[in-house]
């Protein structure tokens, strides 16, 4: 059986370092076997995506949100110490920027969540809401927060 | 003591077909007790409620959000086996597409809640977020996420 | 070691009246020694705190999220019968009425996540969303809910 770290390099991804908050508050929280972790935003090539949907095409709207899961993963590694150490994806919350007329949220938002079933396979297919925002912060065109179950640190 | 399942009888509401999810992830995922539900959408008589609060009248946004409700407690049905296993409604999560000036979205989400309340008593008494978005997966009216508190199966 | 309830007072801070849910909810759910928080509403001198980031000038939209803050506080004593009873403040969800040029969202909830650092010191800082939206109930300026580990009632 592959481990999810292993997944990730037979896909060929490498994970961002991970983003510093934006502000006053941690990037990753873990209590009692769960690991709940900051809304990401999408970085491609070290550049924030920035933008609204019904502006921007859709596949960049789907890179976009793949960004954000590829840096929710580089904080679970650095929060967790390991990719194995996630025992479940249960959660993805995606907030997309969006015009008045864009109503394919769930297509943008399957780029994050693809990424999870590609990484952790049937433990990385999650529950999910995905809704428009008129903007999100510095202009991302995307932001997707999420919650881990981990498996102890020692096993 | 009636039981959620007799509760529903007795209000005379049968439960749709639990909605296939938009895209690449679960309806619900169940962990430690804690079944986590995907955001659903508004069906009345099969179609999805469309359009935005500020146009729409109140009572379509109150049965449209009822209508969440209702796709929600078919989730945990098909996810749970029963809707007797609930043993607390924790949280719902309520984002009404909204025109900039329609400040009654805690009105709206009361469809939902009150369905809660209806089913489950007082276990359906629960915590609550309620916004407005400016578009929803769609062009859905309301969509609802939530989560639940489980007896273990074999109770 | 100074308790969070004695770091309020050092701070000169006294918690508002826990405002009564606007429907039918409840303002707080204690599960399993976790405290989930419904969406709070800003008051400043008992006055909702109306309007729309972009507008609003940034140190009041700030103030507006601290006073979200301290109205989480005042349902968390309320519900919990103390702040000394708060393990880990886990996650914030910062709902910000923004236009669609206001992009920082970031700096507005820094008001609410500030208070919990100062209030609860290592054990206060949380994981956070933050987002913009286009319309908040009652028309008010920002919207914050939590989630909170709880010590056990008798520790």
């Amino acid at each position: 059986m592959t481990t999810p770290t292993q997944r990730l390099a037979d896909l060929g991804l490498t994970l961002p370092q991970p983003a510093a908050p934006v502000a006053s508050y941690r990037p990753a929280v873990e209590h009692n076997g769960m690991l709940t972790v900051s809304g990401q935003l999408p970085f491609l090539d070290g550049e924030l995506v920035t933008g609204r949907m019904g502006e921007a095409e859709l596949a960049r709207g789907q890179a976009a949100a793949r960004a954000c899961g590829l840096m929710l993963l580089a904080q679970v590694r650095a929060a967790a110490g390991s990719l194995d150490r996630v025992a479940q994806v249960i959660r993805l919350g995606v907030f997309v920027s969006s015009t008045a007329d864009f109503i394919d949220q769930a297509l943008v938002a399957n780029g994050a969540s693809d990424l999870m079933e590609q990484v952790f396979g049937q433990a990385g297919r999650h529950a999910r809401a995905a809704v428009g925002v008129p903007v999100l912060p510095l202009g991302a065109l995307v932001e997707v927060d999420a919650l881990f179950a981990l498996h102890p640190a020692d096993a």
